[in-house]
Formats: structure tokens, sequence, C-alpha cells
């Protein structure tokens, strides 16, 4: 029975005390999003409000309750648990502290029978937000020494805005102390897939095991750091509560297995296994486990198990790298090979979806997994400078067969070697570990983000990341581990459509050689309607940097040039927008073509590489200016619908030299048909043409054979002289050296429709659609260039 | 007091029986040895004897002794300790099973008071040498189901001969219950390394607590395996014993500690620090723990502690690389950082100095080590091909201040990742951390060797390496720990003068980039005595492929080509040898000037290069021909003398182009003043000569300046005209690009003495010596070259 409990939260400078005034406050949430509302303060998204918010950060918060008096019977208890609260607390009865704790992923239970009688005022008492003794200036470097995700310290996505609060879900409960106090169901498959042996970890207990408390680093610096963690995995089981029973049930619902006999291994035949999105059924087996007396069923706990074996197998053709004397070491192995199965990995990297972790709920999570399903994505990296997500979203990930990378919260900062972080770091890594792991869309764990680039200074030698592979063997030792990303033979970036050094996007990505591209980018500006969720279109166009367009990231968000709003790279393209909405469709035209190339570009270079998740997936506030594929907080950008179709398992795709092309230029593109997946393409013909200038010119027409299952296939080179009103005597040259009169004058192009604009780009002549079709069925796909005119 | 056991040892075919015969045994020693001498079978060093061992491999070996009836007064134990078996083993008495276990490196002790009264036979039962189970033919890939060292499974360098047996110090004593049961010394240096915080970990017992038995995979097959990694740790202390007292006696024997207080943590001020070799003294503290009752001393231990600082820094230069986008990780850290101090890290690949490591003690190490000390090594690579070495060896590094780079017993195989081979590993690798970590030579925890090479086939998800970094995680976290050698930056190789692909060391190693040398080799035939310890002349001269110099590694040792005897380069630089000993003498040269142009490259490379190991410093049995400096068992090679002076601290060196000059050609070469260590160079002259055709000629003086510590110093490219018998008019020329006349004829060259030998090499002209001399004082070099005569 759930008792109803009614928060009130209020705050103060100094931990000793109390505050002077407390407002109403949800549970789960945010102590600024309970204050905000009690004090009319102005919503954090729009503008620079956000900044009015910068003082709660140092305030000790103050949580309250009335644990009402409660008849607690023979052989019943009285029970506080708490999913989890954000980030250094107490929590304490009429005053006596009962639990101490620092970090926010760990989930704790208080027996309070004892209190039960009298009743009290439980109050959870939070610090300041964890930042440098020194005092530095606000930067994300201050949450290098603490387990807190760091990206609410600010990132070129997110503004500084850092939570506290209770954020998960947090009950009072009268319930029999009679019940199930462990369950996980743990598997081994054979080699060859074919059985599952089923371990059900589970105790049936009389006592609520209280979380024992955990002396942390107290708020006046004093250390005195240590863990549960042996503790919290050897919960006493009491034999005397009753009868275990196990139930699993197959994808279709029919009863699978059933047992008491909880202490032996459980043997399921052919298993219908998980796969990922895009390779087969993301098949869930349903468990029950019962406690039984007399007759009666006293608790019962379930979930789903899924059954299917993961690693990071070598890609083809790294073995034989490097060649040469003096000879180093071989890449690392980053190709997901899911029940023997090697995997293109596309996706992309996962942000939080509130800056407000306490408001998420399935509600969140359903819309941007959809999308993500439906984009033919199939592994999502849970990029570490974020939260570790609730439980729905890994349910959801198990259900659609996405694949979770998930990092642990240390993002581009030097994480110390000091006992103190290492104690709170293993205490946390070791919940969110427990926690996961029994998730069937769990494909990686990873230490963090960038952390061995210079810009983190962190290093294999590094004590927070030898821990969390030690933890990580020491609990889930079948799931990969990665120290950070990128490791060698993997690479993050470029994050623009024309690279620092000039290169295009096209040049740059024809020109690398990875086994994986674990993050890449391509800005453009929001949707309209997101825009104007975060300002007015006054402050919006002309886009100029402001407070409000910093802010919120158009400028300045990366480098001290230019960078997300990309208007400079606009105008060296396309000249001057004529308007807002002209401004952004240009915007969102350089992003889908930059994420269309970069996508089947990876593709292209499977199986060497095996591995393509851009950045980012979806935001959580309305940036005016992001790499992001989602805005927030679930609106797809055009450039979602584009790497939607580039992520198509069956695609006929093509290798594009670059974006601007001219009147008698010879075009050229290399024809592909990429094919992930579990089936092969039958053989068929596909067609090349080119549109512009307002005619369609047929180019060329493969027939090309079958192709196995997971393999692409080069197809040839398409060559066409660009001359206006004029098709060519000759649709295509296939794999030659043809079209030599490229030098040839064009009259007509003036004549071609220019796209609008104040003024053309500057030395370019005015800019006009050159479109790229390849049509082959579903598989067909479009690109979009600029032609220039005279 | 000690019991003198009288051994024998027998062996059998099945596991079950008992030995038909029986022999003297020596412990420790090895089974081959007893049987050998006892059999009158020939000396295994000799041509290929030791193929008539291989049929030991397959037998259950049986050790047996009397434990004499021994009265066992009040407080009092008779007590049976082993350091070793090798490999997979039970000790029983009376055919009880007292004790079983798989792997050499975990020490055990056993309680007998019991038995004492009766007295009985104590057996120890050892297995036949694993092998994979289905029957591979003689390889080392049959080691990578075990922990054994894989080097007696054959390697370049080693004959395929498997030892087993008793190999570590083995006691039965009658001794007072109460006594010292453990004894650990620790500390914590201060950042500013001027105070070292003490603790101390000891414990007297009454009780000597056996190891508990650790089940084991049984030679039937079947897999029962667990570890008592966590009960070994946990020695109860009884309270009761006495008092303990502990002493700390400074490097110049003063009482620097002393107290009874051991829960305390204690503290040093100042103290003096460990320094390896060439940096500053090895100064080590001794400890004594005694052990009171009543004024009596009941029992002592006493070892060392050396305060020092060790870590793996980032090489300079590395934090900025890769650079371009996409962009991937920065190297790996490979600088030790000794008290803050980065040190270039000078020594060699160490390898097991003796095929049965039974008979190795603390006389075969001191020889070697001292050598290694002389020749200003400050870093060995303990090798995980061979055995973890016995106390005395790392007892004369932390005398003599070579760090040591321990490698765990893997190499070259892919390690599985099987809940058996990962509960043996686990075993093994805490007793060897736990028995080595308190010394203070040790430097860098290493996986073991190449195991990221494509040879091998283990990856960074391989869990045997994520469990030893756990281990070394959990039990010695402030030693740096290594998965493998090479990690990203480091390289290995090549091991020829002339490269597979035709360049020679010089041009290879001057347009290498790396870290970290961290092996590279250049063979020779060994010293005449070392030949003629394998064999006769007539099997050496003319060096041909024959049982005995295949078997000795002169051919096909690791190639198919010609490989360490080097005959077919000797041919092509200098022609047909006349004899064996000018054979040796040409072979030995190429050795001496190939190491010394990649010791002094590695240096030159630094700080991005950090350093420098070749491969490899002695040998296990006299090879005719092998990289190593040192012949069988301690006898130095030329090659040793040339690494000696070129791991000089301070050293004028030259980066010299090429192996071979003909008249005519312009003589360059690149000087540098090369400065480890803690001191400085002064300002001051050097001079350069060229001698040749029994002339010497004055090339340059160049005027240095002084060079702080730690620093090299680029100085100027000489270049001289090569012609015979005629000084050049202008010496050298500095820097520029002089020197025109290289077409020049020469017709004195014919007058030079060329180099003897049966025939000269075709179509080279006649090899004379060309001597580049480098002279100043204690700095001076001298380069031996070839200049060929028309």
């Amino acid at each position: 029975m759930r008792i109803p409990l009614e928060w009130e939260v209020g705050h103060m400078e100094q931990g000793g005390g109390a505050p002077q005034k407390f407002v109403p406050a949800v549970v789960p949430g945010a102590v600024q999003i309970d204050w905000a509302k009690a004090e009319g303060m102005p919503d954090w998204n729009w503008e620079d409000n956000f900044k009015a918010y910068r003082w709660m950060e140092d305030c000790f918060w103050v949580y309250r309750t009335r644990i009402p008096k409660t008849a607690v019977g023979a052989g019943e208890r009285l029970v506080f648990r708490c999913g989890g609260v954000d980030y250094r607390y107490e929590v304490r009865l009429d005053g006596r502290t009962l639990y101490a704790y620092e970090g926010m992923f760990r989930p704790f239970e208080l027996d309070l029978s004892e209190y039960a009688d009298a009743g009290g005022a439980l109050t959870v008492v939070i610090d300041p937000i964890p930042k440098a003794p020194d005092g530095e200036p606000d930067s994300r470097q201050e949450a290098a020494r603490s387990c807190k995700p760091p990206v609410s310290y600010g990132w070129d996505w997110h503004p500084r805005l850092v939570p506290s609060g209770i954020w998960d879900e947090t009950e009072l409960t009268l319930e029999p102390a009679a019940r199930i106090a462990r369950a996980e169901v743990c598997y081994t498959l054979s080699e060859d897939l074919l059985t599952a042996r089923i371990t059900v970890d589970a105790a049936a207990a009389e006592d609520i095991v209280a979380a024992a408390a955990v002396a942390r680093k107290s708020a006046a610096g004093k250390s005195a750091a240590s863990t549960t963690t042996a503790a919290a995995a050897s919960t006493p089981a009491s034999k005397t509560a009753g009868t275990l029973r196990f139930r699993l049930f197959a994808p279709d619902g029919r009863p699978a297995l059933e047992t008491t006999e909880l202490s032996e291994t459980l043997t399921l035949q052919n298993p219908a296994l998980w796969w990922c999105n895009g390779y087969g059924a993301p098949n869930l087996y349903r468990w029950e486990l019962l406690l039984e007396k007399d007759g009666r069923v006293l608790d019962k706990r379930e979930g789903t198990v899924g059954f299917r074996k993961i690693a990071l197998t070598m890609n083809p053709g790294t073995w034989e790298e490097p060649e040469d004397f003096p000879k180093s070491r071989s890449r690392a192995p980053i190709t997901v090979t899911l029940n023997g199965v090697p995997i293109f990995a596309k996706g992309s990297n996962w942000v939080n979806p509130e800056i407000f972790p306490g408001v998420i709920d399935e509600t969140t999570y359903r819309p941007l997994l959809t999308c993500a399903r439906d984009a033919n994505m199939n592994l999502l990296r849970i990029w570490g400078g974020g939260i570790i997500n609730k439980e729905s979203f890994f349910d959801l990930c198990d259900a659609y067969g996405i694949m979770v990378w998930q990092e642990f919260p240390l993002a581009c900062n030097n994480y110390p070697d000091t006992p103190e972080y290492l104690a709170t770091l293993e205490s946390e890594a070791a919940a969110i570990i427990r926690r996961l792991r029994g998730h069937a869309c769990l494909a990686i764990w990873g230490g963090g983000n960038e952390l061995f680039n210079n810009w983190s200074g962190m290093t294999d030698q590094s004590l927070p990341l030898r821990l969390l592979n030690k933890l990580c063997y020491e609990l889930d030792r079948k799931t990969p581990f990665l120290p950070t990303s990128p490791v060698i033979g993997m690479a993050h970036g470029c994050y623009l459509f024309m690279y620092p050094d000039g290169r295009e996007v096209y040049q740059a990505m024809a020109g690398a050689h990875y086994t994986a591209y674990t993050e890449f980018g391509v800005p453009s500006i929001s949707n309209l309607e997101t825009c104007l969720a975060a300002t007015t279109r006054e402050k919006l166009f002309p886009l100029v940097p402001n407070d409000v367009t910093i802010a919120h990231h158009a400028f300045f968000a990366w480098s001290p040039e230019d960078s997300w709003g990309g208007i400079e790279t606009l105008r060296k393209y396309l000249g001057e927008p004529a308007s807002l909405e002209q401004m952004i469709e240009w915007s969102q035209w350089l992003e889908c073509e930059g994420y269309k190339c970069i996508f089947e570009e990876a593709r292209r270079q499977k199986p060497y590489c095996s591995m393509s998740l851009n950045w980012c997936y979806n935001e959580p506030w309305p940036t005016i200016a992001n790499n992001s594929l989602l805005n927030y907080p679930a609106t797809p950008k055009p450039a979602y619908y584009a790497v939607a179709a580039a992520c198509r398992n069956r695609l006929f795709s093509a290798r594009i030299p670059r974006f601007t092309w001219r009147p008698g230029d010879v075009f050229s593109a290399d024809l592909w048909l990429l094919n992930d997946g579990a089936e092969g393409i039958p053989a068929g013909a596909a067609e090349a043409f080119l549109e512009y200038g307002g005619e369609r010119h047929f180019l060329l027409r493969w027939d090309h054979p079958a192709i196995p299952a997971n393999q692409n296939l080069a197809g040839p080179t398409l060559r066409h002289l660009l001359r206006e009103r004029q098709a060519p005597a000759d649709g295509g040259v296939v794999d030659g050296n043809g079209a030599t009169d490229s030098g040839a004058d064009c009259d007509h192009c003036a004549e071609a429709a220019p796209l609008n604009g104040l003024k053309p780009p500057e030395g370019r002549g005015r800019p006009t659609e050159l479109k790229l079709i390849l049509s082959a069925g579903e598989m067909s796909s479009e690109y979009r260039l600029i032609l220039y005119l005279r």
C-alpha cells in the first residue's frame, strides 16, 4: 500500500540551518522547477532566462515531507524507497541522519517501521552542486571531481543550468515483510546459440535490508568516502518467507519454463534470439517470479530477457595493419557482432532529452526512440556527458531492437586518481552496471567521452578508467568495454559541412580510413517553430551574435568562429538569405547533404568500417542551431529524414566528389549498392539522372547482379559534361576517362532558375540546384548540389 | 629448525599408479635433470640432445620423501613450505591428497603437525605438461590454455624442452606456532616527495593457516577451477602471540623509525628517494619486524623498501597527435617518470637465464644484472614468455637501480576467455602481484608479449587482459599497467641489420616515429667459446643448415629465410668469410653497429621517444646465433660493449645515413650530443675524424655550448668527399650543401687494405673499413663502416 506524501522544498545558504520558506515540490523533479513555479520565474527555455537560475547552484536545498503516524502490523514494514537524489545529500528523520550519500545513480531504501508509530518529518538535504574548491569560473571542468553528469555545467548545445533534486521515483509503502528481495535472470548461450542455460538469482526475505549508510565527503570537505558495493550485493535471504516460483513466457506469450528449483540451472532449447533493428525481430521473453506461501502469492516481480550474444570483433583488414617495421599494435575491435553476425551499426549519439532529468518519463523517451527505430537505426551511443537514463528508456530499446552503447558519466575532463573520486565512482558505477546488465539492448560499456584526447588529458593509466574496466569485468564481463571513444582506429568529427582546413565533408570522408565514425556532425539552424520557441523573429534574422543567438548556440558554441549557425558558410555557398525561412531552408539543405554523405561513405567503407553514429540525435531545449537530427522535444528536422533514408538497409548510393559545380565541369559520381541486414539484393536495373536548368538528363542504366546479404557492391562511375539545356550526346561514361571537352563554353547557363537570395555569393556566380537522382525502386536516392551560373 | 628431506623422483604413464623406479632428486630442480643424471643422458645443451628429453613431457612425475616421526611440542608446528611446483600437481601424505593446484607461481604451506607422530610418505604428483586436448603438433600454441611460461614449448632462441618439477625453495620445519604470519610495508609519498606515510600490514599468529586447497582442472580434464585469492589475503591474526615491533633503518644504517603501534600510519620526513641507475642512488631502507614476548624475540622478518613514485606519463608531442579530422585518440603514455623526473629508459628484454628455472639462484642473476648495471641500463622488460623470476632477481634490481617491467606469463598466443583459464590466471597473477609489489624496482606491469598483433590475435576485449588489469588495479594500482607491448605509439622490430624490405637499420630507424622501441634486434653468430659449447667446429664452418645449426637457431629460427646466422647478409656486405673466426668477427661487427644505430637514434628522438630496449639481453643455453647481448650463461658479446657505450648518459653521437660507401661519395653524418640523467654537459670542444685507407682525416671541430640535464643537442652535419690518401681541402662542411665533386674519380682507392675473406661480395668491390671517430673525452664514439674499393 502506497502512502501518499506531500513534498515541499526550500533553500538556505548554509548547511546547518533551516530554510526560511518552503514551496510545494513535485517528486520526482528538480528544485529549480519547483522554486520557479512558486515564484513565477520565467521559462528557462526562453532566450537567456536560464541565467536567472544560476544562484540556485550554490544553495543547500531541503525537501521535507511528513511521515504520517502509521500502524505497522506484525509481518509488515514501512519502507521509504528512492530511485535517486541529485547529487550529494542526507536523508534525515526529525533531524537524525538515516542515510548520507554522494551520487545520483544509486537507489536506496530505508526501513522506517520503528518510526511509524510516532511519524515524523522526513527531510532530504542536498548540498550545493559540486565545484572545484578553488572557485574556478563557470566551466565544464568544474564537473571533473564528481560523478555528476557534466553536461549541465554548460556544453555546446546545453545551457549552464545544473539540476538538483529528487530525480527518480520515490515512495513510502506499507508492505508485507515477506517479499522478494532480489530477482535477476542471467543466462549463457551455447556456442551454437541453440541452448540457453538460465540462472535465476533470487531471494525472498522477511527483512528489508536498508542500504548501509555510505559515509561521504561531507559538505565541510572532510573525506570519509567508502562504498557499499559488497554489502549491496549480498542481501541475505530468509528461507522461511515462502516458495519462489519462476515462469518464463516465449515472445508469443506461450509458457516456456516453470520451476521452483531456483538453485538449478534451467535449460531453454532453441530460444528465439533477440536481434537488433534491421537484422531480425527483437524477441523478448517475459519472466515472472512469484513468492508463494500457503497457496497465496505474497509478492511478484517480472521482467524481460532477450537471448543474444554480443561481442566486439576485429574489423576485416585491421589485423593486416600495421604492416611495416618497426611495428606497433593492430587497431581495436569495433564490429558489433550479434549472435555471430557482424552488424553495421547505424545510429546516433543520444544526449539528455531534458535539462531536468527529474521530469523525464516513458512519454519523453517513446517518441524519440520510435523515430530512431523508424530511421533504421540499430545503435545509440549514450554519450558520457549525460545521465544514465531511466528504466523505460532501456525497456523501449529492448523492444525496438536498438542496441545501447552506455557510457559512464565522464566526458571531456581529466577525472582524478584521488581515493575520494574513485570511491564515489565505484559506488555509482556498480549501481549502474547492476541495474542495466540484464537488458538485451545493452551492447557496450564505455568509460566516457573523448577522454584520451588532449582536451581531456586522461590516459590508459588513469585510475578511474581502470576502475570502470574492473567493475565491468566483475559485474558484466560478457558485455564489451571501451575505455572511451575514440579508441585506436575510431574517429570523431568534424562537426561542420566545411572543415576548418577548407575541405568539404565530401573530400574529408572519402579520404578517411577508420573502423568507426562514432561522432560526426553537420549543423543547421533549427526548425522555425523551434527557433520561435526560443526567441522572437527579430532576434533571429538577420542572424547575428546577440545574447539569445549565442546562448542558444548559433554562435561561438564550439569555436571562436561562427559555428552551429553556419551563416558564413551559407554566404559562401549561397549568398545572403532573403528571409528567416530561406536561411533555415538553406542551412538545413547543407545538413541533409552533409549527413547523407557521411553515413553513406561510412557504409561504403564496410567492412573495414563497421559503425556510423552522428553527433547528435536530440537536444534538451530549443536550440537555435545544432548538429541534432531532432529539435526539442522530438521534432524531426529535414536531416532526420535524410539520415533515415541514408540508413535504409538497401540503398542505391553515390560518392560525389564535391558540393558545387560549374557549367563546363564534368560531373562525376561513383555508384554503389549498399546492403546491410539479413537479406540480399536481387539482380535488377538501376538508373541515374541529373536534373538542372529545368531539365532531367538520363545518365546511365546499370544492370547490377544479385548481392548477398550484408555485402555492398561497387558500381560504375558516371560522368557527365555540365551544359545548360543540352542533353549530352552520351549520357554517361562508365569507369573511363572520357568526357574531355570539359573546357567548353556554356552560353545557356544564365537561363536556369537561380535560387533566391538577397545577393549571390561573392565571386561564384548565382547558385542554382543540381540534383542527382538515383532510381532503383525502394532503394532510390536524391542528392541536391549547387550549380553556379555565370 | 629445518628438517632435512631426501627426495626421489620417478615417472609413470598413468596418474593412478606408482612409478616402477625412483632416482635421487634435487629440490628445487627439475625432473628432467634428475632423471638425466641418474640415467646418464647426454647434456641437453649439446647439439640436439634436448630432443631425447621430449618423452618426459607426457609422463606423470612423482616426487617422494619421508616425513620423519617428529615430536611436536606444545606451541610448535611441523610445517611443509614450498615456493612453487611446475605445473599441475597434488601433494599427498600416505596417499591422501592435502593440496591440489594448477600453476607454478603460487607458494603454499601445509601444517603437518597432526601427522608428525606417525610420519609418512609425502609425494608430489605432477601431471604431464598441459597441451591442447586435440593433440596439436609441437608448437608454442600448446601453451595457450595454461599459465605455464610458453617459452619452453620452443621459441626462436629456446629449444623445445618443457620443465616439470619442484622449482622453488621447499622445506620442512619444526617451528614455534607463535610467529609472524604476515608482514608487508606499504607507503604513500606526498606530492612534494618530502613525506612518506608508511603502513605496516603485519600479523602474528598462533596458528599457521594452510593455504586453502584449490580445486583444479583435474588430470582427467574435469573442470572445477576456483581460486583462493580472497582467502589468501585474509590470514587471521591472533592477538595473543606477542608484540610486534617495527624498525626502519636508513640507507646509511642509522635507525629511522621504531614503533609497536602498527595500526597507525608512520611518517618519515625527507626520505632518501630510490633512483634508477644513472639518475641517482638506488636508496633502500631496511626494515625489521620482531615478534616479542616476555623479552624474547620469537620471530623476525626483514626486508627493504625504496621510496619512489613511478608513473607512465605522456611523451612530449603526443598530445598534439593526431591533428586531423576525423580525429582518433592520442598515443598512450610510455615515459617512465620516476619521482617526477622523466627517465629515458635504456635497457633490454630479459629472458629465462636457464632452461630449467629450478636451478636458478642468486649466483645466476648476479653476473647478468651486474652487466646490465655496468652497461648503463636502467630498465629491463621481463618478457612474458618466460618465468616470474625468483626473489633474488628483484632484490638485485632493487639494489642496482634497475627498473623492472614485469609481464605476466602470456606471449604470442590467443589466451582464451574460458572460466577455467581465467580462474587459473587469477590465482597465479594475484600471487605474483602480492609477491612483487613491494619491490622498489617494480616499475610496470605488463599483460604479456605482442598480444595485440595478428600472430597472437588477442584484443582489448580479451578477458584475460581485462582480468589482469583488474587485479593490478585491486592489488597494486600505484604501478602502471600495460595490457601488452606494443601498445599504440610503441613499436617492436625489426630484428635484422637489413630489413626484409631491403632497408638497412640506419634508414628504417631514422624514418621511424614512435614513443618507445621496446623490442628491436640485430643478430650475430655467438662467441666462439659459446659456439663450441654447442657443437664442433666442423658443424659450424662453413655455416650451413644442419640439425645442430638449425636447433641452435642459426637458421630458420624466425622465418623460412636465413635468419639469426645472417650468413647471406654477411656475403652481401663482406663476401665469403675465410674462417670461423672471421665469420664471427664480421657478424658481430654488424651486430655492434646495428645496435649502436638503434639505441642512439632512439635517444636522438627524445623526448617524443622515451624508451629503447633491445631484443634480447641474455639466453638460456648456448645458441649458435641470436640477438642477445650476452651469450649463455653470462658472457658478453662485443655488442654488449657497443650497447654499453651507446647507453652512456653523456655521449657524442652521429646519425649515419648508411653502412656502405664508395670513393667519390660525400660521406655525411649528423652530429649530436646525447644527454640523459641528472647532470648537464659543460661547454666544450668536440672533434670528428674519418679513418680509412690507413689515414686519419680531420673533419671538423664543434665548440658546443653547455647542455642542461636530460636534454640532447643537435649539432652540425659533417660532410666529406671520400677520396683515397688525399685529405680534402676543407675538412668538413657544416649544415650546407657543399662538396659538389662527388662524381670525381678515385685512383688511389685500390691501395687501401682490404678486409680478408675468401672472395669479395658480388658486384660491390672489395670491402675496407671506414671508421668515423667522434672525440670528446669520455663522450667519444667510434663507428665502423664499409668502404668498397673498385
